[in-house]
C-alpha cells in the first residue's frame, strides 16, 4: 500500500465576476493544485489569487491549460494541428509561470483540462505536441496523465516525468477507462465512497462499475472541484487518509 | 553623437488568418522586436513564429502587452485597477516568455502597447503596477518608456533598467510629447524624413512640429510596423545608419 | 401616487458554466426583464432560456447591451466612437430580438448595461448614437433612462419613448444622481428599506443620503439581481406593492 | 441551360484593424452576399459597412453564421448540442438582421460558414437544429445548402426554401462532394477555368476531378472571397456570364 500519495484538484476556474467551484475550501485538503490559465476558465487576477492561496496552504502548483473555448468551458473537443496543441500549451504554461515567479512558488506540473486531456488519451501526435510544448519550457515539469494513455507515453518519450493519475469521483470501466459522464453512475456522489475509492487507489486497485477489481498503479488522485459537494468529498478523503496513515505529498516527491 | 543605438518595432500583431503589419520585412533592419502577446493582437502561433524569426535575424525579443481588447486592437483606454494592470502585464509577459524559453532566446524587455503605453505616461499608480508586474517576474528585464514619463520613473523606482524611447515616425510637440494622431502632420510619411529624424535622435535632438530644436536623450528608437510603407521607412533608416556610422545594437547593450 | 409602475431587473447574466445573479427567482416578482446580450454577460443559450422564462412569467423582455468586456463584466468605461456605440447597440439588440422572435415574445425595450449606461448620462454624442442604433431597428422600442440624462434627451430627440428609471437598491445624492458604489451606504441592503424606497418612488419622491426629500417622476424601478439577497429584496417589494395597492405593469403600458 | 442564376460570395470577414478578403471588389460582380456575423470573422462595424455596400450595389444580403472561434476562423469543427447549434445560429442571424433593418435591406438568406457548413452535410440532428434556429426567426429566409446534404433536407422539412449551391473555385469528386482542400488540385486557381465551371453549372453539370461529367442542378454558385486573386475570378465569371447571356439574379427570384 502506498502510504504517500498526491491529492490533486482543478482550481481557479472562476472568471471575471463569475465564481466557480469550491476551490478555496478544497485547497485545505489537497497537495497539488491544477490552476486554470484563462482559456477555458480563470483569468489573470484569479490565477494570482489561486497561486497565492496554494502557497499559503503549502499546496504545489501546476498549470491547467485548456482549449480556447470559454463559452464551452473547454469541454468540447476542438481538432487542432500539432503546432496549435504545442503552442496553446506553451502559452498557457508561460502565463501561469509568471504568477508562480511573482509569488516565488515553483511550477511543479502540467495537467491538461477537460476535453483537451481526453483528446490526448488516444492521439499520439497531439500528445507528443503537448509534451513537447511543455518540455521545451522546462524539462523538470511533471506531466499528469492517465496511466497507459498516449499522453503518458509521449511525455516519457520526451524525457518528462509523469505522475499517473486516477479519479476519486469517477466510475471506472473494466478496461481502466472512465465511465462516460453521460452514463448513470459515472460520477461518485457519496463522500464516503469517494474516500474508500481513494484508499483503494493507494492499495493499487479500483473496483469497476461492474464490480470487478482492477489493478492500477497511480501517483496522484484527482477530485474535481466543481461537482456538487466537492469540498465535503475532499474533507472526507483528507480525514480518511489521516485515519489510514496515508500521507498526502506533492507529486514532485513521488515521481523521480 | 550616439554611435550606438537600439532600433525597435512592434511586430507579431497578426491574428488567426489575419495578417497585419510589415513585421517580417522590418525584422531585417531592427535590433529589438516588441512581440504582441495575444490580447490586443498576436496569437500563440504568431508569437512562436515571430520569436523564431527574431532569433534567426539576431533581433532581441521583448514582450508587448496590451489591453484585453482585440476588437479595438488595444487602442482604447480601459480604466484598470492596480491589480488588473499588474496581473494583465504578468500574464502576457509570461506567455511570451514561454516562447522565448522554447526557442532558447532571452526575453530582453517589455514595451506596453498602444493605449496601455499612453495610459502610463501620466498615471503614477498604474505605471507602478506595470513595473511591479514586470519586476517580480524578472528584475533584469528592461522597460521601454517615454523619457520623463511616470512609467520611466516607476520602472526605475522598482529597480528596473529603462530604455528611453523616441519615435521616428511621429511628430513632436515643443514640450516633448507626441503630436496627437488626430492632427495633420502627426505621422511622418516620407522615409527620408524618418531617417533624418532617426539620426537627429542619435544626436540627442528632435525638430518639433513648430520647427524648434528640442534636446532629447534616448536609447531606443521606435518605428511602427503598421503604417503604410513601414518597411521602406525601416530600410531607409537602416541604410542611413550605415552611411552615418551608427551601429544598431539591442538595448541590453546600452542600458546598464 | 402612481398606482401602476414597472418593476425591472437585469437578468440572464450567467455565461457558459458560470451562474450569476438570482434572476430565476426574481423573475417571479418583476414586470420587465433586461436580458444580457452576450457581450458583458449572458450567452446564446442563456438568452433563450431567459426569454422563455420571462414569457412563462408574463414578464416583458428588453435588451441589455453592454461593452465588449466579458472580463470586466461591462463595468469599465471603454471610450467609443459614435459608430461603435451605434453598431455595438444594434448588434446586441438584434441578437436578443432573434430569441424574442423565436419565442414569440415582443421586444419591449432597451436598457444599456453598467458602465455603458453610466457613460450615456453626460455624453450627448454617444447617447445620440445609442438612441439612433436602437431607433433604426425599431422606433417602437422604449429606452430605459435616468430622468434628465443625455440618454433621456437623445432618445426623445429621435422619437423614441422613454421610461424614466429609478433604483430601489441604491442611495441618491441631493442632485438626483446615484451615490457612487465606492462610498459607504451606496447600496441598500435591507429588503424593507428597498421596499419603502420603491413605494416612495411611486409617490414621486426619494429620500437622499443626506435625509432630504427629492421629487422624482419615474416610470420604472430597477432592482439589481446580483446583489446579495436580491431575490428577498424583490419579494419584499412585490409584497409591499400588493399591500399598498400598487400594480406592477410592463413599461409599455405606462409610456405612450 | 439556366439563363438566370445567383452568384454568391462570403464577405465582410474583416475584423477590428484586420482586413481580410477582396470583398469590396467582389461586391461589384455578385448577386448575393453572405455576411459574417462576428463569431468566426466580422464585427459590428464591418457588418454595417458590408450591408451598406451590398445595398449600394444592389446585392442581396444573407447571414453567414460560424462557430464561436475567431482564433480558428471557424474552420475547426466544434461538436455542439442541438440547442447550441440552434441558438448560435439564431444569435448571429439576429445580429445581422439588426443591420439589415437599420439599412432598410431585407435579409434574404442564411449560409453557414466553413466547418459549420461542412458539419451539416452529414449530421441530420444538427442540420435540423440550424434549420429550426433559422425558421423560427423568419420562415421566409432561404437556406443555402449543398444539394442532397442533410442541411438541404432539414431546411425543406421545416418548410424553408433552399437554394442549392455549387462552388466555382473548388474541384468535385465523382460523387458530387468537394475535393478536400488538403489534396492537390482542390482549389481552382485559373479565372477562366472558374468561369467555365460557372457556365457548366448553369448547364446543370460539372466536370469532376477525374474528368467525368456529373449532372448537378443548382440555384446559386459560390466564389470564395479569400482565395488569392478572388476578385479577378469574380470579374472573369461576371464577364463570361454577360457574353453567354446568363443573368445574375438574387436567389430569392429563383427559389419559390
Amino acid at each position: 500500500m502506498a502510504l504517500r500519495i498526491d491529492f490533486n484538484s482543478d482550481l481557479g476556474e472562476s472568471f471575471s465576476v463569475y465564481e466557480y467551484g469550491e476551490g478555496e475550501e478544497i485547497m485545505q485538503y489537497i497537495s497539488s493544485a491544477n490552476v486554470a490559465c484563462g482559456w477555458h476558465g480563470g483569468d489573470a487576477l484569479v490565477m494570482r489569487k489561486t497561486v497565492r492561496l496554494a502557497k499559503q496552504r503549502g499546496v504545489a502548483v501546476g498549470a491547467h491549460p485548456g482549449y480556447p473555448d470559454l463559452l464551452g468551458f473547454g469541454r468540447r473537443v476542438i481538432p487542432l494541428t500539432y503546432e496549435e496543441v504545442r503552442d496553446y500549451c506553451a502559452y498557457q504554461i508561460g502565463a501561469l509561470w509568471a504568477f508562480c515567479k511573482a509569488e516565488k512558488v515553483p511550477l511543479q506540473h502540467v495537467k491538461l483540462h477537460g476535453a483537451f486531456y481526453n483528446a490526448m488519451v488516444k492521439d499520439p501526435q497531439n500528445a507528443k505536441a503537448a509534451a513537447e510544448g511543455m518540455a521545451e519550457i522546462d524539462p523538470n515539469l511533471i506531466m499528469l496523465a492517465l496511466p497507459g494513455s498516449e499522453l503518458d507515453r509521449a511525455a516519457r518519450a520526451v524525457g518528462l516525468r509523469v505522475a499517473r493519475e486516477a479519479f476519486a469521483d469517477r466510475a471506472y470501466n473494466d478496461d481502466g477507462t472512465l465511465v462516460s459522464r453521460s452514463l448513470p453512475g459515472s460520477v461518485i456522489t457519496d463522500p464516503e465512497v469517494a474516500a474508500q475509492r481513494f484508499v483503494d487507489f493507494c492499495k493499487g486497485r479500483v473496483i469497476t462499475i461492474t464490480g470487478k477489481e482492477l489493478r492500477l498503479e497511480v501517483d496522484s488522485i484527482c477530485l474535481h472541484s466543481d461537482t456538487r459537494g466537492a469540498s465535503r468529498h475532499a474533507k472526507a478523503i483528507y480525514e480518511r487518509c489521516r485515519k489510514e496513515g496515508i500521507e498526502l505529498v506533492r507529486m514532485a516527491e513521488l515521481v523521480k
